[in-house]
């Protein structure tokens, strides 16, 4: 009755890595036990469904679950999930017909199925009164009463490490319906992807979709407008083009925003508080740092009727504005003062040198420290987000993202805008953006996907000829069979090249994006062209990514939130930088000889691009972020469970009130 | 128990005008009976406490209500109240100790008690089964059974009138407390304004009390500014001046949405719930009208749950938006292409008369005129607001202050522009902004205090003079004491000079702050000593109004609104305007010989304003629009219903599906 086909057939997705053991332990030794024997029963006594794969070089036991523990683990963690009246109720495994499954009809997203798994896995503690001597390959670990058996076995460096292992079913599906599915250009399988990858990615793929589909308006018009010759009223287009860029690329956020709320609606996500729980859950998990304000905050919480409990939350409110300024603005002026010379004396030597050896001698040395740069700057946004009173641990990334986009803001535009300015120069300009966009796209597009198959089959070509060196001699087995969970093993993590600590691998893709965004935006009225090449790119990028996904790395560890967070900021940032930047660009072309006289045509430019920041925020108004179905749905709910215990509710509360007179009195 | 001294010591707060019976009445009648006399006894039997006064041309009866009735009452609206856990539930008079009371100790708010008495006094019918008849001075009404007595009385006149009566003791407490207590400056009781008159009016109160005192700073620097002579510096100065003004407008707006979102919560309003709520309540009160649009969104609402009600909404919403936008589109495009030419030549014709007579005249003539335009232009805002798919009337009275502003923003700044742009001499343009500021307020003060009392002044001249007439000849009392009630009858409405199906007195109260804030902003660099003629009006302001709501006009009715609605996006425009503004007039002051070429100087100023406007949307995402106490508040209030009867929600849930299978089944 709980529990339909797909959950019934129970997928492994944990993996747990051991030492293989060399075969020189003794066994009958009273005292101590093997530890990968004493574990795998320790996982079964759980509830969970164990299997042992011995590889080349380690051990694997891969982990799955049945329903009912997955369910009891989630009872335990006083998970909220939707019920079918809508609004978010502490799981409990008896009224399981209460909740309301995902859209594949399964009972427990992938997010909430993983955070169970650790909190059944991590759980496991000495429940005997003496302590158990436990030894794997030569190393000895004592698990004394009390204390979680995979902290102890990881801390001595038995558990090498625990990951999420990709169901192979449900892979090649994907694999079928999503990354091969070439032909469906921007329509992907987005629950599926939830389903299998947790929301976060999920939400990623769905704005790279919309994006891609909304793309092809202006990709359109770009190239008409690249393509026919205008004459003398190539300036009006141009404007014209730029007015309406500007206005589709913001009723574009609009729109995504509105999508994104059907999203988390459909997902059973209950934003904000979704990522509050979701962080909650995985405490302690990508973070082992607590920031001392958040543990003011949950003593503030308690006592918030008091008047001094108000004050405590107003200091808390404004220390954290004051840190997040200070961070900032730290970060703004550092960028200004160090990175701004440093990218402009770049691209003036570059403009300066004449032979092409120096020239790309120069390149590849700024290519090398603009690498060295950002890690550098990744680093010290991630220590300076650290000592910031963010809510959650998305939040915290939010704010990493913002520090890191400035400085790849900068190396990517000041350059161009350096050529653009100097030379006035539109045929030049325009050849140095395709060169970018051509050169990025393809290269990033690349890397991207051969870096990772590369890194892999590099381990796998050392786990391979160690375990030939090891053997040599021996008669064993030859054939080099490696088992799934090794190859997964094997394979690299989803993470991003700098700022681990607070990002996966989304950064990445997210940041291509956004500076693709900008790209096109910022210099849409010498470029309209460009369009088009973005739209292609996209199309690729949806499968290529898919793919990196799905065959490439390991499966990523999923993320309570379901928004693409910071990144819709950026975006809306990158929209009003390119109002300034394509107007700027339209006086140079408007003004040949550099009078810089006030002219008729100067003024309608200058008042075009007020017009157009109003349009900007006029529109974010007209559009309202959330559907008004949503809204209507939501309070109902509200009211819903308010009508469904009011007296009781009003006859506790009075109740409780009688009482506490009843108290004072006495 | 059920009550305080406050609540005790019942108030009459209702008054019902009847016409004097004239004595000619022939007793006896078996069939009809005294009409006033039935009314009178329906109200005792409804358990509300009567007072009837006699007065020179009417009768009036004064109601007053035990608390009980009116919890009852409160009971059959299905009021919502604030109960001591923090949500909103259903108000039932048993658990009255669960509901939480206001700043004052009462049970309810002004706007609760005023909806009680309504729905009692409308809600008497004749119980019995036969249709009584009525009479009243030779006019007679038919009580059919079923039929609401007030309904029927007022259709045929003989009820003139009911309206809320002033309750002397709170009255003469607060004239004392605020109205008269002149050297307080800004401080007001803003809790005894909200108990007495409701929370829209409290929030006017409120918002002019913190604007005052947020305006000392820029008056004490524009002061400086004028005063001292800073040589060749001074346009530097003048620049410093304009952006600090612009940071404190933005800071200011932010901090009062924070104060605001801290004052719904003391007046326990659940924005926008209550508004909602609210809104309900006084359903067909205000309007008589209840647009088609609204009748489908109640329908759409049973659906929600079904496609086809998410398409039904997503449809509605759309046409909503569309009707909005056409009906905006509309009166901008009427006021740029009707009332701007108009404006401007008026402006050029009083710049080209030469004789002051001429010039009096036409500013005569112009005045008279704009007086019949905002009347048309409200009239017919009124008339497309109702085509509006506004969620309430307080929405609906939102849009409709939009498009007004509009009339009034181009008739008071447009003028002084010409002037401005014309001239280009900051000498006459400041001369014509102390005229404008101290005439317009001056004058504005005095009609807004003095009209009233004119008014009431003369009505009770007729009065007393009709009086002497009938009673000529008679040997009857000589003295003409007038009671209280009739005295407030006889007062003005607190109405709105236009728009009075939307808007109360409010209006012309927020839009004399407006222009006045649009004046001092927008002229900010030419006329830095206006902000101190502000303030000083402004104190003064304050304590007028007061006394024209205590001692001039009628008790208003109150609005369910606590927030100073469109205002607040007024005020936002208001600095975004003053921006762009305050930037032309630094390039005329800059650029004294109208070369308009581009040099360091104005770049510098172009920079400037970009600047500015950034920081006017950064600083509104740095300030939060909700302090951290309140937002965690809400949440612990959330989760606690949630945790409060979590179990017994998930039973009824499951319950009810199982029921909803079992009967698919059947």
């Amino acid at each position: 009755m709980n529990g339909n086909g797909a959950e019934e057939e129970t997928a492994f997705e944990i993996g747990v890595v051991l030492p293989k053991s060399s075969g020189n332990y003794k066994h009958g030794d009273n005292k101590s036990s093997d530890c990968i024997e004493v574990l795998v029963e320790e996982f079964r006594k759980a509830g969970l469904i164990v299997d042992r794969v011995v590889g080349l070089q380690n051990e694997f036991i891969r982990l799955g679950s049945p329903l009912e523990t997955l369910g009891k683990a989630a009872a335990e963690l006083q998970l909220k999930k939707r019920t079918h009246i809508g609004v978010d109720l502490q799981f409990h495994w008896d009224e399981v017909e209460a909740f309301e499954r995902q859209p594949d009809g399964s009972l427990f997203s992938w997010f909430e199925r993983y955070c169970c798994y650790r909190h059944i896995i991590y759980g496991i503690v000495n429940t005997s009164t003496s302590t158990v001597v436990l030894k794997s390959d030569g190393i000895e670990a004592h698990w004394e009463p009390g204390k979680p058996l995979l902290r102890i076995l990881e801390s001595v460096g038995i558990v090498k490490e625990v990951f999420p292992v990709h169901d192979e079913k449900k892979r090649k599906q994907l694999l079928r319906s999503w990354a091969l599915n070439w032909w469906d250009f921007t329509v992907q399988p987005i629950d599926d992807i939830c389903n299998y990858y947790g929301t976060k990615i999920a939400s990623y793929f769905a704005f790279l979709g919309m994006y891609t589909k909304w793309m092809l308006f202006p990709a359109a018009f770009g190239l008409t407008v690249q393509l026919v010759d205008f004459g003398s009223l190539q300036l009006f287009v141009l404007s014209a083009f730029f007015i309406s860029i500007v206005s589709w690329a913001v009723l574009f956020l609009q729109f995504w925003k509105r999508k994104n709320s059907a999203l988390l609606v459909r997902w059973q996500m209950n934003y904000p508080a979704g990522v509050d729980n979701g962080s909650r859950l995985l405490e302690g998990e990508w973070y082992q740092f607590q920031s001392p304000v958040e543990l003011m905050k949950k003593q503030g919480a308690e006592k918030t009727d008091k008047p001094r409990g108000k004050e405590a939350f107003q200091r808390e409110e404004w220390l954290g504005h004051f840190m997040r300024f200070r961070n900032d603005a730290m970060i703004i002026l550092s960028i200004i003062c160090l990175q701004l010379p440093f990218e402009l004396a770049f691209a003036h030597v570059y403009e300066v040198l004449r032979s092409d050896i120096s020239k790309f001698c120069l390149t590849a040395v700024y290519l090398f420290t603009i690498q060295y740069f950002n890690k550098i700057g990744g680093k010290i946004s991630v220590k300076l987000v650290k000592y910031e009173n963010n809510k959650n641990i998305e939040r915290r990334a939010d704010s990493w993202v913002y520090k890191v986009f400035g400085l790849y803001f900068m190396q990517s535009y000041i350059g161009i805008f350096y050529h653009a300015l100097l030379h006035r120069n539109i045929m030049t300009l325009r050849q140095v953006l395709i060169q970018r966009l051509i050169i990025s796209e393809v290269l990033e597009n690349m890397l991207e996907n051969s870096l990772p198959y590369l890194k892999y089959s590099f381990k796998k070509y050392r786990a391979v000829g160690n375990k030939r060196k090891r053997e040599k001699g021996r008669p064993s087995e030859k054939t080099q069979y490696m088992s799934r969970v090794e190859k997964e093993y094997l394979k690299p993590d989803y993470s991003a090249s700098i700022g681990e600590e607070l990002e996966d691998g989304l950064f990445d893709d997210f940041l291509e994006l956004a500076l693709q965004f900008g790209m096109i935006m910022m210099f849409a009225c010498v470029f309209p062209l460009g369009f088009a090449f973005a739209t292609l790119n996209n199309i690729t990028e949806i499968r290529t990514d898919a793919l990196k996904l799905l065959a490439m790395l390991r499966r990523p560890i999923p993320r309570p939130d379901a928004t693409i967070g910071a990144w819709l900021n950026i975006f809306q940032f990158l929209i009003v930088m390119s109002i300034c930047t394509n107007c700027i660009l339209l006086v140079c072309l408007y003004d040949r000889d550099g009078q810089w006289k006030i002219s008729p045509g100067l003024a309608a430019i200058l008042i075009m691009e007020h017009v157009l920041l109003l349009i900007k925020f006029v529109f974010s108004r007209i559009v309202p972020e959330e559907p008004a179905w949503i809204r209507a749905n939501r309070m109902k709910n509200a009211t819903h469970v308010h009508d469904m215990c009011s007296r009781q509710l009003l006859r506790s509360i009075s109740g409780e009130k009688i009482n506490a007179e009843l108290k004072k009195d006495e």
